[in-house]
């Protein structure tokens, strides 16, 4: 069992773990607005690819539920709205899109609906993307087992945890599947400049789950593999284009290039939400740009001269070339990826 | 004029600016005892290799002035312990124990000498390295100047400027210079975790000489090279085998990972009291691990959960094959690297 949430679902306010204060206080709080939603997400009160588009999809039940509409156009006028404030939250994951469009198609397949069967039809619809994305991430990492060796030395970036999903996570998931299957590990955890997720998140929920696990800054990863035996590198993933280049969280990259560099396997955990058979190449996703203070401030402390211009992309594209395999919940995926993410009906 | 100094003597102390403040305060700290000294740099007062080396020299002078020795033997004894505590501050950089194997052997040069003697020697030999660190590090910015066109995009990882030097520096020396030469340079500096050389202080020393310059994040510079063009990569060394291979600060290898990995120019700034020909490769080159605390701690906040393992490195290995060129005082050396060295009587 998880000893904690990063996403509750009231009844009528949306309850997330602020991840913000992590790992130092574990910290609730209740958002009872679309827009308060959207601007927790934006403010990475809750992160994570897969948890953003369960917290949006509860977002657009709020904004159904206040909403003073009566005729079922003037509350699809109103969800269209919230969809659209919560869309714009985070650029990059498409889980956030994908959610919020899954949410919209399920309240339109509603045959002669009155205002409250949408209402009803949404508040249903989260649901189950809330228990599916639980079920989802414990298939992926299952599916992953095969990749994973007792003994293994791990390199994981970011964090992919119970933190970053409804529960167990993705990549972290994996690493927590195959500890409770007896597996021994050695996990290194990038720490993940600038919002030090590794560092914070990451260390939190492997601590909790008892895996062992090293903090490092990102740039030792390369190292780290020169000296030392390390099995494989495992990520999430925010975008994944149809080609198989993902987009995830800035440093993805740089791992993946030092991974082939020692010809250390680089799988990336996926569930197939998160893939956008739009995209031909991982060029035409958007990457978004967060504020300078993300680096050049740590709590309050400035760690720069005042002023300093910034370079701070959130995520990077990873080129297929670099990704030994995608594991998704039905199943891993091997190079080429297009053919079979197609075959899957992505 | 360089608006500040990392080391000044002032003929019975050593007066360091201490770059733990920097950038937010300018402070200067003296120190009249020689294992004060090796604690300043233990501690990372005064850093950067050719500056801890003119350090230590000048530590070994405060030795040789508070010995009460008043035989040559009795004095030599005092300066051997001084110099053994001196060298073991940091175990990387080789210019802290070329710098004091220099000047015990200039002492051991004087014919029938007193202590006296042997005491003047030692100040007129720090004094010389003194001027001499700020001509090598001229002579190495000006060498560089061909590998630097006109609207270059450079990455520089860590510091290497005048605060890690008596002035101008390496890496960044060679920058400076480029700038003065007026070609126009937008200048990447890799933040450089865990202690933000980058972003605090070669950021400080762009933003005195009016170098344009962005901070990024460490693990960014491949997502950069991916997006934008990027000229050349340019850093400092710690030490340098025979064969070229190149151990600098943690990031150092990955960087130049990515950037062989986009065909991006990687450019070793390298004094040559920097090479160590009695090493034929990096792997002899023993590599200082560092507190927890550097990583699990930014200021006084921690980052991570209590008790958190840490892989701490403070340097890494970047091998010969990676390195386009060793910029040294004498001119620009091309692989393959070690006849040339030789050639060069290193």
């Amino acid at each position: 069992m998880t000893p904690f949430r990063s996403i509750e679902w009231t009844g009528d306010a949306l309850r997330l773990l602020d991840q913000r204060q992590l790992p130092h206080q574990t910290l609730y709080a209740e958002f009872t607005t679309a827009s308060a939603v959207a601007t927790a997400i934006h403010d990475m009160v809750v992160r994570g690819a897969p948890a953003i588009g369960v917290a949006a999809a509860f977002g657009l039940v709020l904004a159904a539920q206040q909403s003073q509409a009566t005729s079922v156009e003037a509350l699809r006028a109103d969800l269209q709205t919230a969809a659209n404030q919560l869309k714009q939250a985070r650029p990059t994951a498409v889980n956030l899109t994908w959610a919020l469009k899954r949410m919209l198609q399920q309240a339109d397949a509603v045959l002669t609906p009155s205002a409250d069967d949408l209402r009803r039809v949404l508040a249903q619809a989260a649901q189950a993307l809330y228990q599916e994305d639980v079920e989802i991430n414990r298939q992926i990492g299952l599916q992953a087992q095969s990749l994973i060796p007792d003994r293994a030395t791990i390199i994981h970036h970011c964090n992919t945890g119970a933190l970053a999903t409804v529960d167990y996570g993705t990549a972290l998931g994996a690493i927590r599947i195959a500890h409770e299957q007896g597996k021994r590990l050695q996990v290194y955890l990038d720490e993940t400049r600038p919002r030090l997720q590794g560092a914070s998140l990451s260390a939190y929920e492997l601590k909790a789950y008892g895996v062992p696990h090293t903090v490092m800054v990102d740039s030792a990863s390369g190292y780290l593999m020169q000296t030392q035996t390390v099995d494989l590198c495992i990520v999430g993933c925010d975008r994944v284009a149809a080609n198989g280049d993902v987009a995830n969280k800035i440093g993805t990259y740089n791992l993946a290039i030092a991974a082939k560099a020692h010809q250390v396997p680089f799988y990336v955990a996926c569930p197939l939400s998160s893939i956008d058979m739009t995209l031909a190449s991982g060029d035409q996703i958007e990457i978004e740009q967060r504020s300078a203070e993300e680096v050049t401030h740590i709590g309050d402390r400035a760690i720069t001269p005042a002023a300093t211009a910034v370079f701070n992309p959130a995520f990077d594209i990873t080129p297929a070339a670099y990704i030994s395999a995608l594991i998704t919940e039905k199943g891993v995926i091997l190079p080429p990826f297009e053919p079979q993410l197609r075959q899957l009906g992505v």
